[in-house]
């Protein structure tokens, strides 16, 4: 009989419900019942696990909703969504537990997608990154500032939306995990800078009349969508960029809002564009070089909300669509 | 008194209601009752004239009704709108008949901006372009092919689309002025090419399901808008580029259809780029060098819809929206 680590239990999140729109708490549930061997099982399994991980921070992030809808609306989701009954996975930190990988050794901190649980099994490594941890910076960052969200901030302000000095910059959701980033960014790079702080872009009498920059926006950070997005086009300045991260206030709704105003992207030659941070994963220790100068200089800050328990994932989860948290939601797992 | 030239009759098409959507005949009136003297006015006059041209052919253009809305409308139309009882303005083939700019001289020939009428004066020369005529090209190309929707075609295709060989392309509108050149020069490129003849699209049961290119769409040049690019949006593939060169389907609507299937921007990463042919004419010596080979070779061919007669012009513009004419709409005012 081939050797058997320790078993322990390993609670989870699981998904419960396929979901239309925003997650309730309901749609999830955590259970206990699960234990796991604390090692890989002998030769890899069937399914070609390399690492085991404990984990230790979970990012909540705007994009999960969309994978627990129902597989039958696939054609417009071209992506895998979270299987009933499982694990919900998303981004996070964790420590490795055992690897049968040359570039991951017992010890390590990663970050990457892992399971919404206390200890996951990972086959696919391309979202895993090791972590060279430095008591400078929060752990806990590399789940958000230094993570996934901060080099999504990275590709859609940096290169997606082609800033220049004197750029006149609007960003939605501008107190969320990826928001407060870009506004950030931009006032390094001396552009001018309008955050709408709250999500959903519904606190904000935003005058279609051109206030906050009446020669017009030059680069729109777009994380909200619907009629928001359909205000901006209004008042985009000529030849001006929106980097389309999010659209947070449609993915609650059964159809979306329609955008009307899209004749600005002729009126105006704008460049409206749709990008995803796993496709700058390449470039991340370039990001690494890039921000962590501002972030020892303490010219970039970065607010997170921290919840402790794996137990309360669901509630933190669903609160990033109620406008419950302040800066990036984060879960506690474990502290190592 | 300073000395004058003979005074002629000169026919016009002037703007007679506002318009909301389409044209219809009655919304232009064309007077005979104008005169207008065949010599530069001393000192070019308060306005600057520097040019006073024969108008010879006329090109109708999709663009054209955005230019006859009520100025109320200006916050979502950002360039000068027709004034009502003047004449209407567009592209067309012209004779230089008296010139004080060094650029041209008496009996040149050119295109570019010029009134809907037998002579106008013309202040502003740089959308004004000399024609180095050669007998094997007609002459009436130079309001299509070779003049404002050749360039388009070329600055949308293979600028903003970013081409290469293989590319799925698919052409809305592609009988059109416009469309007929892309889809030439796409297949020209080594592209895969669909086109989408009708300019509506209202003719094409474009089949949500992928019908064209199951592999998805590279490359979607958009002449049409509203429903047709919802579905577009399904079927692009990943890293698709969308030209937007028209909408022509919403310039008839009050408000315009929303389009709802814009989160495919963010999973596919999708760019969407408006754009237009005026900040491309700095390069239109490029242009010619790249097409003027092909039409020798017979490599491009383009259909023209010739009417003749200015008082035919506004039947003829307003033909482009009930689907009238076949290829690129031109009036005749004058043969030289």
């Amino acid at each position: 009989m081939a050797e058997e680590g320790i078993r322990v239990q390993n609670k989870q999140v699981l998904l419960k419900n396929y979901v239309s729109g925003f997650p309730k708490d309901s749609d999830m549930y955590v259970t206990s019942e699960s234990t796991i061997s604390l090692k890989l099982p002998e030769g890899g399994g069937s399914n070609g696990v390399v690492l085991l991980v404990k984990n230790l921070y979970l990012s909540c992030d705007p994009y999960m909703p969309l994978l627990m809808q129902n597989p039958e609306n696939s054609d417009r989701l071209p992506f895998d969504l979270y299987p009933l009954d499982s694990p919900i996975t998303g981004y996070g930190v964790a420590k490795v537990v055992d690897s049968r990988h040359t570039n991951f050794k017992k010890g390590d901190l990663v970050w990457g997608v892992t399971g919404w649980e206390e200890y996951s099994f990972i086959s696919e490594t391309e979202q895993v990154f090791k972590i060279e941890h430095t008591d400078d910076v929060p752990l806990s960052y590399y789940a958000g500032l230094l993570g996934m969200p901060g080099i999504t901030a990275y590709a859609g302000f940096c290169d997606v939306a082609s800033p220049k000095k004197g750029d006149k910059v609007f960003v939605s959701a501008a107190s969320g995990a990826v928001g407060q980033i870009v506004g950030q960014f931009a006032k390094l790079m001396g552009c001018y800078v309008h955050l709408l702080k709250n999500k959903f872009g519904f606190d904000d009498a935003f005058n279609y009349k051109e206030e906050y920059f009446p020669e017009g926006i030059d680069i729109y950070f777009e994380n909200v969508g619907g009629k928001m997005l359909d205000a901006v086009l209004l008042n985009m300045a000529i030849r001006g960029r929106i980097a389309v991260c999010g659209l947070i206030s449609q993915y609650s709704l059964e159809k979306p809002e329609g955008v009307s105003n899209l004749e600005q992207l002729i009126f105006k030659r704008i460049r409206m564009e749709g990008f995803g941070a796993p496709d700058y994963f390449g470039e991340y220790s370039k990001f690494l070089e890039f921000v962590m100068p501002y972030i020892r200089d303490k010219k970039i800050t970065y607010v997170e909300d921290i919840v402790e328990g794996l137990e309360n994932g669901p509630a933190a989860l669903v609160g990033l669509f109620t406008g419950r948290n302040v800066g990036k939601q984060i879960v506690v797992v474990a502290r190592e």
